[in-house]
């Protein structure tokens, strides 16, 4: 499918601008500048629309999407761990402390040699511009040469990131052959990445550095607190895991004698650019805290089932005010797939709701009013998630980045099955939601570029 | 690929015979007799394994997979309603009387269209094979015409399957538009059923029929004693939904003043052949009689986030010796996939373990020793499947039909990705439950035959 960087896309396009509820562009038009940004969005009866349309037919500049396919923006993941991709979806029967020392720090550690680096970074990028993401919140490793190496293969591929050399230096939470040398050293890579993102010649604006203490428990103090200046200095992107578990929501009471949120602030780490993983045990008081400051959460809930002991109570913090979007968390989450993750969260949300528990009474059992839907769903993984990342996408307005996928019920291997005569247009969205897969993604674009995801 | 009748098969199959474990045979051989039956497994250093190599190469009855590709055994799925595929995640967003009044039965009602049900359920059948259920236990309508059908598309596609015929009479709760005419009725039209697949010149003990009660609450006593009494002459399979819901439950308690496995065990419908979908709140002494009785649960992980207000039991059940499998419950679940409906089971045993409110105390959230893993996710969906239904499916042992599925990892969009140098066997089977998905499955065969799914 052609560019379409300056012009003009017929078709049915459905997105989600605010939360629980869509809107459904039929026979829309949206015209892109030569950037690949949206300069105008138009649909019947709007004024204008008909000579818009035959403005651009003249100038050869209309390209109709095919008949029955529909036009959703591209998805994006709020939290990613890049170098973890190789043990997608295995070690997930084995304990924590198995499965962080005997699986993922050995498999990260092994980002220090660049040839691995490049194998894994390059797959992990093309499978995930094939599942429709198009913005990707990453933490990669320690190490400054592979983080810069998942920076050039982003720009080279065209997927708009943002990239987090991860840091770790307490020796106490750290093996010793991955973390940072020093809290020092921690901070000095942090800056050079930003540095060399800001510098690289074929940027454009497409990444974004992202400061990334791992987690408090593996940050000493002056790590985080190095971090906070150099955040509160550059204005920068934060990311790091916030309360996940009962565990890590423990041991920074422990610490600190106050809650993760409280103290990533006391560190100046919490900033209206700043992404907390998870979030599932924070306090009424922490979501206020994290609301004032603009802060957003990944609300990773595949990942939940697994490791966070909990459903992150999603209602409560939307109520609070919370950016809540959605991510991944590959590879604590075993899919890939900002799809899944939609459904997962939904799925989740009703058993938060309802409870799981038979031999609890019923009206003991769950915690009313939990529930979202596929249009809630659906908005996280895209409008909100741009939103909490203070970039223009996930929504198909003018000033946004046509950031988009192409939706085809029919193409070769597909899993969702639309009916014309028994499926109204929000009906399909949902089946979207629920049902489609990577064969039904059929397209993708990044900027109005078409971008193609990974081999076979 | 050919037909494997009286073939050697040479690759690597995966299967779990017994809870809790898989069994890896690499470099294996299995060797089918001229029905598609297992005749023969043999796996080096077994005595004469190279001998029957060579002999079968000699002979140029030697199939061997594709180098880097896996064998399983097909899936079987406990619970789906065939009628219901077009509204496959839609409609989730409902209220549940909305849900049964609004979609659900005006849907089913349209099966009085032979045309519409011949569309319908080509599709269904055509992608559940494509995504590997290879034995499907399915309600069908109450229509006898549509049913029959259903039952002659399974034969010429070649899936094995189990049909039934839904009976539901109670006026007061179901529509008038959408029932048996009379207990009577649902009776004769049962066993006329029965009678079709039995006389069915084609059928050759691929398909089976089903008595099949919708559920204690859509059915007056007539019928159930009718259908119980039809069970105990002629030995069928019987499926019915048991104790799904707290209504459910609640219902047939106030109705009979006792439980739903007490009230189908009192009618006779509660037989070793007897799969019981969901059965969330069986009790203890329900579990006991269940397993006394030998029959089965279809746990249906997906759907019963949606509608059963809890998560199934499943260890509990499965310490009292209840035989339990997996079933989509399409299109209460919104998942055709097997796979899917494994990586929920999963996923809800962790949330039932761990308890799901981070505002509840840990040591009173959740429900220990709830957990399970991707190896007894994988046995359920396949041996404790066909164990559940008494059929030999499900493992690769002698005697056993040969109903099996093809991953390949490298297929074109292809989501599992396997390291040869990172991953184990065993890591491989369980990154084949959390992430393949239907276009890794680039083979079914069923009783030897290769059986192909739908269109596209
Ligand atoms: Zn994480
Ligand atoms: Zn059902």
């Amino acid at each position: 499918m052609t560019d379409l960087r300056g012009k003009t896309i017929a078709g049915t396009f459905f997105h989600a601008p605010h939360p629980g509820s869509i809107e459904i562009l039929a026979d829309a038009l949206i015209t892109l500048d030569a950037r690949g940004d949206i300069a105008d969005v138009s649909r019947w009866p709007d004024a204008g629309h008909a000579e818009k349309r035959k403005a651009a037919e003249d100038a050869g500049t209309l390209v109709t999407m095919p008949a029955g396919t529909y036009v959703l923006p591209g998805f994006v993941d709020l939290h990613i761990h890049a170098p973890q991709y190789p043990q997608l979806g295995k070690a997930l029967n084995v304990p924590l402390e198995v499965w962080l020392h005997r699986y993922t720090f050995p498999l990260e550690a092994r980002y220090a040699d660049i040839a691995f680096a490049r194998h894994h970074y390059d797959m992990l990028v093309g499978d995930l511009i094939a599942n429709g993401t198009t913005t990707a919140l990453y933490f990669a490793t320690v190490h400054q040469e592979a983080t810069r190496l998942l920076v050039d293969i982003c720009i080279e591929k065209g997927q708009r990131a943002l990239v987090g050399k991860v840091a770790m230096d307490d020796p106490e939470q750290c093996p010793d052959y991955y973390r940072d040398a020093s809290s020092e050293a921690g901070i000095a890579d942090t800056r050079a990445l930003i540095d060399y993102v800001a510098a690289h010649p074929e940027n454009h604006g497409l990444v974004h550095p992202v400061i990334t203490p791992r987690f408090v428990p593996s940050c000493t103090d002056p790590l985080l607190e190095g971090l906070g200046a150099l955040a509160q200095e550059c204005g920068c992107h934060v990311q790091t895991h916030c309360s996940e578990s009962d565990w890590a929501h423990g041991y920074v009471l422990s610490r600190f004698g106050k809650t993760d949120t409280e103290t990533l602030d006391g560190f100046g780490l919490l900033t209206r650019r700043t992404v907390l993983a998870h979030s599932n045990f924070l306090t009424e008081d922490d979501m206020d805290r994290v609301a004032a400051r603009g802060a957003g959460v990944a609300h990773c809930p595949l990942s939940n089932a697994y490791f966070a002991n909990s459903v992150f109570p999603l209602r409560a913090a939307l109520a609070k005010g919370v950016r809540v979007g959605l991510g991944t968390d590959i590879s604590g989450g075993p899919s890939a797939s900002m799809i899944e993750a939609q459904r997962m969260a939904i799925a989740a949300s009703r058993m938060l709701e309802t409870g799981v528990d038979p031999d609890i009474a019923q009206e003991k059992r769950g915690r009313p009013g939990s529930r979202i839907d596929f249009d809630l769903a659906f908005h996280l993984a895209t409008a909100a998630g741009g939103d909490a990342l203070d970039l223009p996408v996930g929504q198909f307005k003018p000033g946004y980045h046509f950031d988009a996928i192409l939706v085809d019920p029919s193409a070769p291997g597909s899993t969702l099955r639309v009916s014309e005569e028994l499926d109204t247009d929000e009906d399909v969205l949902q089946k979207i939601v629920y049902t489609a897969s990577r064969a039904n993604l059929t397209q993708v674009w990044i900027a109005g570029r078409s971008v193609s995801g990974g081999t076979a």
